[in-house]
């Protein structure tokens, strides 16, 4: 194959599966949106749409920089902005004779930053649903900043960006630590620093129930999130143009796919005796947990591990679920389980399908990007309370985000049940 | 084009269609959820994750064997499990003196594998939409094992595993009848064996409307499946690595569209006289029956027959949800008429547009696919009400399956009107 | 890279991105559905699934050869039906002699025709949703197969169809003024003919609220939208089968997703403190004015205009929609703004990134297309009005088109509020 054939074999890969992964952005807004209470079905939505934003503007603005230019083990550039290559402005503008020099990167240098960006930006959108129905706008909107300006890009450095983790032997394909579990522990530590949603436990601790505001969205946004894992994981093969690169990807696709189906059918029957009944709640969270699951090694050639290790990461999700109500943290959709537990397990189920890896560093990895992200999300959380106030008030909580910030609501003309337990509040 | 960029081209298309018919099973789920009771519309969306990772695990374990490895003329082989090929894992694991043998397939092994398993579940997700608010969700899983494991993979193998049907030269392009009908012919049967739901026909035989929960969601899923078809029939082409095939794929993904569009138009200009008013049903399953009918012959170089046959596609698929009225058959969605008899019509429509075919032969198809689907079906859906039972009680029905077995409501805060035929059962 | 290879790029492209489009269609729909009220959110489906289907016809029976085919500077030709070339018949029967002649259009025919559809289909869009709530179906229809046949085909013909204004340096890449403006000017021409809602303005002027029925579904449409537009931009670059166009096309991606976010940042950052809160509304149309205003020049290697260009476009699209409510006119979903406001800025802001294009060219661009769509389609909607009516009859708008065209609710099942403003009509 040419080289020009495959330059362009690579950059479609970066763009059509990037665009999938900007999709997912949709499916986390639905699967959050629908999993909140009617009164906070529309603030969630704008939290949304402003992280998908915010981390792409912070990724243009710096965010690439410190991640891939110039890494030196830590961390890499502080320059602003980022944009083609010389050649490639050259050959754009009409210079044939820059089209050698464009070619010898592999791929167009902005489909590797798109691609990038999109991933960014789902670690981002992970904090917005456990923290839901009590974040301060504001302080949602500056975390995400940081997080996406600095906190994700340095923990890509590390890694992706060929940093210190990547050169111990530190193996995280598609980002089960480096994206799901960096956004799950910045959620943890703001679920820790914000506390719970008025009334979620009761005084003895037992957690109580919250209605979704719809179950079908929630669903729907689920299988957005699969189908845009498709991209998520067959992208980060990184290439498309050479008959290795086409099959490695196809096998991708299938343990991506077999690791959700995994989890489906484990949270179907092992829930099912613990609670004496179907579970959907742990069903739809059993195939974002399969697929955090699986994001760490989706390479391997005999499938059935998929299976395996999706069927864990289901389980993992599942248990972590009510490990965290006996901490009492609110976790409003189970993004900690989903990204953090289950993207941990995955990680280390490395080891068991890929020969040429390390228990120790991959435990070091989790470990050292853990103690990272946590330790300055919760003192940047801290700052945020102490300064601006990373809480809505007490008043504004109970109304509900949507009449009270937005002045409007998600569904304006249904009636409504009333809450039945907003007089028992801890 | 070098033999490797064919395969590439190839593969690709696999992933990327195939994806597209992934998002096919978001919309089945959509338009079933929104057609149902709001009081079934979350149980809904647990039986179509649950399909779809079934389907795809059964695919995996033993259905892509039976229909494509070593067919015999009836059956494929009953060897486990499914993987890339030995050249392959050569070199994916670094031998690139495996490349020539990897080539010679002509694209990627698992590519296929996960094209083909999107369609066995499209063809799953057709039997929970006729079975909705009524189902014991057990008997539907297991149901969905068999059809999914066996009863797909042998009418598969009879025709694009190359087995006897395809010898006589049965010509179904995409599947009006391996896939839709299939699907069609297996929810047929557990329709008449689980009988109508409670209320839905009077006294005297006449079908009772039950309102669908959202209107609009149902109208999302009709969106998607529209999306998705232009992969389920481009894909179809099985290749994308020549001039031939991607001219033949632009052919095809437009009449697909104008099949659907002609649906549309048909359903919006003959309903209306017939009914004194607009039908959104009507003609939201008139682009499903277009698309169905289409399905089995997208490839015509004139495409005004594409509009010929989509629209008659519609026409049969309004008359035929009446015609199963008349029998008291309860499809909730109108699946059977969309998928089977629209089906049927697509495959017989064939001759029209493509002299090499035989109406003998295509109605040979038709019936000994109907004769085997049908009739195992109506044996394992009688063996499953014998044992399991395959409907729910009659308090499960009436209180609605969410609540009574997933003990979730799908939009728990929403003030819901009382069912005003709850006290007239047949 | 060989011709063949080439070839095959191009047409993917045009296929995978054309897919892309065509999702938009869902996306206006859901943005649409979710943005009436609940009363009338069934029948804006049916507008929608309707004017997608009726827009490709058009497109297919004339539109396309008016707009591609032997275009006179005015006008193409007015011959019917459209379909692959006699090189590529030939090609597709098996003659390989014809594969040449295929190769040297660069792409296959129905591709092309493919993409070029989707776009008219979202002028159409448009419209459907600035005269909810009020427009007669059959009025409704009869336009948009005016305008996917004529009007749009021949604004086309005179820029993309190499007529005059491209003649004389027109610069409008992806359809800024040739998609959007169109689509707006004829939306802007109807919403006077039909008045505004009943009740929509108080005596002394002041624009009442009417609450949406679903704020979450909105949201999704946008998102859908926001997707699609990576396709709609992306596709627009006519190539994939080099360095250069590959290139161009990430590029692109980059600028069009940049500009989005642009508008979405604008909105929260501007509006905040002119209205006191954050507005969802004014962020969402934020990103669908980013998104129309980069839509006409894309292409620029400083990514930073692009954030400009989005940025001033959302802030263009919020003031607009206040000046049309002082201007009485009532545009349901902002799409005159969006559209056809931030198009216009769009289409000037191309000189401050590109040399090579001419301020009053833009203006007579701007100027003459408009004139021409808005004046054909006043004088329609006009006809429309004194014939068949353009405008449901008052019983009708105040019981809501759902119930009193449909037949149907589109949440049947929920109780909703009673609307408070219904006996203060204007």
């Amino acid at each position: 194959m040419s080289q020009e054939a495959q330059f362009v074999f690579n950059t479609l890969s970066f763009l059509i599966w990037g665009g999938l992964v900007m999709w997912m952005a949709a499916g986390f807004t639905m699967l959050e949106s629908g999993s909140v209470r009617t009164k906070n079905a529309s603030v969630i939505c704008l939290k949304n749409v402003g992280l998908y934003s915010i981390a792409g503007m912070a990724f243009y603005l710096i965010g690439y920089n410190l991640m891939y230019v110039d890494v030196s083990g830590w961390i890499g550039s502080f320059k602003l902005f980022y944009g083609p290559s010389e050649a490639e402005i050259a050959l754009l503008g009409g210079d044939e004779s820059a089209t050698e020099a464009v070619l010898e990167n592999g791929y167009s240098v902005m489909s590797d930053w798109f691609f990038q960006m999109v991933f960014v930006a789902t670690a981002a959108s992970i904090v917005s649903g456990t923290l839901a129905e009590r974040i301060n706008l504001w302080a949602f909107f500056i975390f995400t900043l940081v997080l996406t300006g600095f906190i994700y890009p340095v923990v890509g450095a590390w890694t992706w960006g060929l940093g210190w983790l990547s050169e111990v032997g530190f193996h995280d394909f598609a980002g089960s630590t480096i994206v799901h579990s960096t956004g799950g522990w910045a959620a943890l530590a703001g679920a820790i620093v914000l506390g719970a949603r008025l009334g979620k436990f009761s005084k003895d601790g037992t957690a109580r129930p919250t209605p979704p505001s719809s179950v079908p969205v929630v669903t729907l946004g689920v299988f957005t999130l699969w189908f845009g894992w498709l991209g998520f994981n067959g992208g980060s093969v990184l290439a498309l143009g050479s008959a290795s690169a086409a099959t490695s990807m196809s096998v991708v696709l299938v343990n991506t796919n077999l690791a959700a189906a995994g989890g489906v059918i484990a949270a179907i029957i092992f829930v099912r005796p613990i609670l004496g009944r179907f579970d959907l709640v742990a069903v739809l969270n059993g195939a974002i947990g399969g697929l955090v699951a699986i994001t760490a090694a989706p390479d391997m050639v005999n499938h059935y591990w998929a299976i395996l290790v999706g069927a864990v990461g289901a389980i993992v999700c599942t248990a972590g679920y009510r490990l965290l109500w006996s901490f009492r943290v609110d976790d409003v959709v189970g993004a900690v389980p989903a990204h953090l537990f289950a993207g941990i397990w995955g990680t280390l189920a490395v080891c068991i399908t890929h020969n040429d890896t390390n228990l120790g560093v991959q435990l070091l990895g989790i470990l050292t990007v853990g103690v990272f992200v946590f330790s300055i999300s919760y003192v940047l959380w801290k700052v945020l309370d102490m300064t601006i106030g990373a809480r809505v008030s007490k008043g504004v909580e109970q109304l509900g985000q949507d009449a009270a910030e937005l002045g409007i609501e998600a569904y304006p003309e249904f009636v409504l049940m009333p809450e039945p337990y907003e007089d028992e509040d801890e």
